[in-house]
């Protein structure tokens, strides 16, 4: 049985619980993170938790543990959890209080829920078959640069990707495609630059999609960062996301148009190489 | 100290509590209704009830208690805790399991919390001095009729309001109004007539909206259900809010330009008496 931090205590997971007054059950006023573990160590750690930090800071949201501490206590899980390949999940909440629309940060104490997950990250499905998307309209709220737990939609929205026998769903806004229901977007021109949307309110601030642009441009791959539509995707050279624990996904097919004969493309899958080697480098 | 139902057991509210795997906590995939409490009984409750099947049903949720169960559990918290007047808050969940996107609807089993919240309902400040309200952007997401957790922007907009000396924040999208944090909006004309945009994704379908506006058609109040803009309401006789705790909660400031000369309205109060006398006659 996994062992699961809560405010504190390491607890065996039937016994991992929070109140049901807790502000993150009753209003989604909660924000996370998920670092992924490769051989025993954290992945892109620093970026998570200074996105953690923002996304605090962002909703008024009280931060009473150290940075010390949470690297202590995502060490401690990985130790007592034995876990090799997977990835650690972090949730911090604004507290527990009787319900209201108002509150009183300050008088609260903020939840911390942290657990692991045991997966096969490296030798993914994704990376020898490659993922099939669906595009959807992005009925999410106006903030989704914070990583609240406010997910219903992206949840319904990959059910309905699975639905219809795809893997995930591209979400569309204005014409143009915002992002994955956990991932950020990207596509391969025919002249082999790669395509992403720029930063705003409408995208999360993919610590994924940082790292590998970095890597793209130290490798002389041309970064767009720019909108682009369906239409252009569906005639793109390739498409692959970027997420925390899927690393590099390409993306084989948009809305049933294959991509790249339906095949995983050269340039999301030599990302992917890149991107896994530098990040056992740096793994901490 | 109150008593609170989980799934099945009356817990004292400090054992009240949910695995931090529920899909409530980790993806707001939850529902909820309040229903008032007057003189030890339950207002619209059926409404509430109606309401509450719909929201599952757009979700896909499962419904695994019987309408006489929930009604029962009701009557009994309320007994347990000697609650007069206040209101019973029930929410619903998909269920706790491993943290994923997608999951498994029949294999869940519907986490189900309720419990009670004392308060004056009848003799409201609100009714004597009216309430001020800010405008901001709605920001929340494409649907807002079904009744979800998912209420952090609204949480986080009624706190902007209380900064802002204020007691409410009403919604604008695309110009005109949509809603209040957790109430609908009404204006009265000069003329005499209410209204209140119809009903879409965009706002709850407010039970007691409903109700007022059956109790105003009887007693012979025009109604107009049309879109308004924040310059129309800034202009209107009245303005006022309903919602199942509040009743009808009459409006005196818009952005800081008062309506009825800073007073109640005579249309407001005068609803908010009929639905009070209405309701405690259907109370069960």
């Amino acid at each position: 049985m996994r062992t699961v931090y809560v405010n504190g205590d390491y607890l065996p997971e039937n016994e991992a619980k929070v109140s049901v007054f807790d502000r993150g059950f009753l209003f989604a006023d909660g924000i996370y993170e998920v670092a992924s573990v490769l051989g025993g160590k954290l992945i892109d750690y620093p970026a998570h938790m200074v996105r953690l930090h923002r996304s605090a800071n962002e909703l008024g949201m009280r931060f009473t543990v150290s940075d010390d501490e949470l690297l202590a206590i995502h060490r401690e899980l990985v130790s007592r959890n034995g876990l090799e390949e997977g990835a650690v999940y972090l949730q911090m909440t604004r507290g527990a209080t009787d319900r209201d629309f108002t509150f009183d940060t300050e008088k609260l104490t903020p939840t911390l829920v942290l657990f692991t997950q045991a997966r096969a990250l490296i030798d993914s499905p994704v990376a020898t078959r490659g993922m099939k998307v669906i595009t959807i309209p992005d009925l999410r709220w106006g903030r989704c640069d914070i990583k609240t737990v406010q997910l219903l939609y992206p949840s319904l929205g990959k059910m309905e990707a699975k639905k219809q026998g795809a893997d995930d769903a591209w979400m569309v806004r204005d014409g143009v495609v915002t992002e994955g229901t956990s991932n950020n977007a990207f596509i391969v021109t025919r002249d082999g630059a790669i395509v992403t949307r720029p930063l705003s309110n409408s995208i999360l601030p993919g610590i994924t999609r940082a790292t590998l642009m970095a890597y793209s441009e130290k490798n002389g791959i041309r970064i767009e960062e720019r909108e682009f539509t369906v239409e252009e995707a569906k005639q793109a050279a390739e498409a692959f996301i970027t997420s925390a624990t899927v690393f590099v996904g390409p993306v084989v097919a948009i809305d049933g148009v294959e991509l790249s004969d339906g095949k995983p493309g050269p340039v999301a899958l030599g990302l992917r190489q890149t991107y896994i080697e530098e990040s056992l480098k740096r793994a901490i």
